[in-house]
């Protein structure tokens, strides 16, 4: 049974935040809402700290808290439908992480749909990526992270790194990850009711805001369909009642057959990212938990 | 990457034991081969202890390691395709996990097939569960554990107790759990080469041989079409190469579907119940710390 504060929250989210995800139009005003609404919510790890930065072209923000223990850095890229949401939005849960696993996050502050359709974010996470190289790191000492539609790019970064048959990554997690814009699975119906903060009626909309005027088929935007034949060990949260359920057990199944080790954690009627509400509710605390101790696991394995 | 020893060990099951597998025909004799087997490889923990004991009118065996610090009991029902296996050739590994939890174990002798069909196996472990409970314990005092045809018997359990609306344990581990007799799934074809210790040819007889004259789309013979609206926190472990494979992402599925708490973990090209080799590769103790993690989780949630 989820706590009281979550259900609360979810009720909250239903009645309040749904509906207005339902009609909201103009990108901009959804993202300076998204903003405002992360500025009076989101609650911050103590001694946190962020610093902007530039790597590239593409600038980025740095999060930690408290002294930085290990050389790894863990690269992170925000959800938000890829229309909407930066690292602002999104330090103060990667900032928690990072903490925990003592490393340095860098969250790229990507560009957005749809006046920088697919494959413009991507690019920027790509830049990221290879500037981290650049900078002297070995790609075993990058873990990935994201969620939603930052999940698609962590998998279709991953999938290009396979495609590429480049050296991949030490590890990588991703929360309820988008990983087809032609169309989902059958809980984006299923789900339609019993998800507290989506619209599954808007889905199609959002694919072909970030797509333009390119191939929703392209493995980089929907990586159901890339090859991995490489996959560094990936861990996957999801919530049941959520409309990306199966987004979740589609590539898991698609990793699986390909023999990578997936480690995939369903929560109980809990909501889309419900980790972003840290500090509000002890799942979203007991998620974090679980994420920095795979990503810990994957550090102390790589040591030996 | 696998461990070379790992690696080696497959190649072992693969050229002598497969081949035995897919040609033994006595239950007797696979019996015993699989008892000298077990005496022969299988390496049990310091200090385990094990002790005969009987429940209602079945024979059990009692696992521990060392002091017992909590009053709750695993309860874990072997494999070895209801045909074969018992609490002795299981012990060591049972061992291995109610000691790292701090708990004991029980794990049924249960009847086995062809002798004694379907349900006989299963009404022996549901009189050892139904015995537990009348000797004080509460269900929620109770984890479940069981691997491969184990694993079939406590889905087949937790299935029954929803469909009776009665108390559910506390918590559930299945290792490559048979959740379909009426088939199989795709990975019986795919993972047919792969497999390194199982026959897909035999899996029908197999069937045909616990169910004898019954319906074998009975909810506790094939829990995958039970309804399950109770279920415990679960965790599933399976190999991404062998042919149970998709039976574990098939029962997680209808879980997820209707809203548990359910865990998954792949491991990457291992073998059917590697757990059983502690001592003989890293990945067995990995494996085998996990479960125990995941147990001590819930224990430390339920204290909570």
């Amino acid at each position: 049974m989820n706590s009281l504060r979550l259900r609360l929250y979810s009720i909250f989210t239903r009645l309040v935040i749904k509906p207005w995800v339902q009609r909201v139009k103009n990108p901009v005003e959804a993202r300076q809402a998204f903003e405002r609404h992360a500025r009076r919510m989101h609650r911050h790890p103590a001694f946190a700290a962020y610093r902007n930065g530039v790597i590239g072209k593409v600038p980025v923000l740095w999060a930690s808290v408290g002294p930085v223990s290990r050389p790894e850095v863990l690269l992170y890229l925000h959800g938000g439908g890829f229309i909407v949401g930066s690292p602002d939005t999104h330090k103060h849960m990667v900032a928690d992480i990072a903490g925990a696993v003592g490393v340095e996050a860098v969250i790229p502050r990507y560009r957005l749909a749809p006046e920088n359709p697919f494959p413009a974010g991507f690019d920027d996470v790509l830049e990221v990526y290879n500037g981290l190289l650049a900078r002297g790191l070995r790609p075993d000492q990058i873990m990935l992270g994201g969620d939603s539609a930052g999940g698609n790019l962590v998998l279709s970064l991953l999938a290009h790194l396979s495609y590429r048959k480049e050296e991949i990554p030490l590890c990588a997690f991703v929360i309820s990850p988008v990983v087809n814009l032609e169309g989902g699975y059958d809980s984006l119906k299923e789900n339609a009711k019993s998800e507290v903060l989506l619209s599954a009626g808007r889905f199609d909309e959002l694919g072909k805001m970030y797509l333009g005027h390119q191939d929703c088929g392209q493995d980089c935007a929907s990586p159901i369909h890339a090859m991995f034949e490489r996959c560094p060990p990936i861990l996957f949260h999801h919530s049941s009642g959520e409309i990306l359920r199966d987004d979740t057990l589609e590539m898991q199944r698609k990793l699986v057959a390909k023999g990578h080790d997936v480690l995939v954690r369903s929560w109980p009627n809990a909501f889309h990212v419900f980790h972003i509400m840290r500090g509000h509710f002890p799942e979203a605390r007991a998620a974090l938990d679980d994420i920095a101790g795979f990503l810990k696991a994957r550090l102390t394995s790589s040591d030996s």
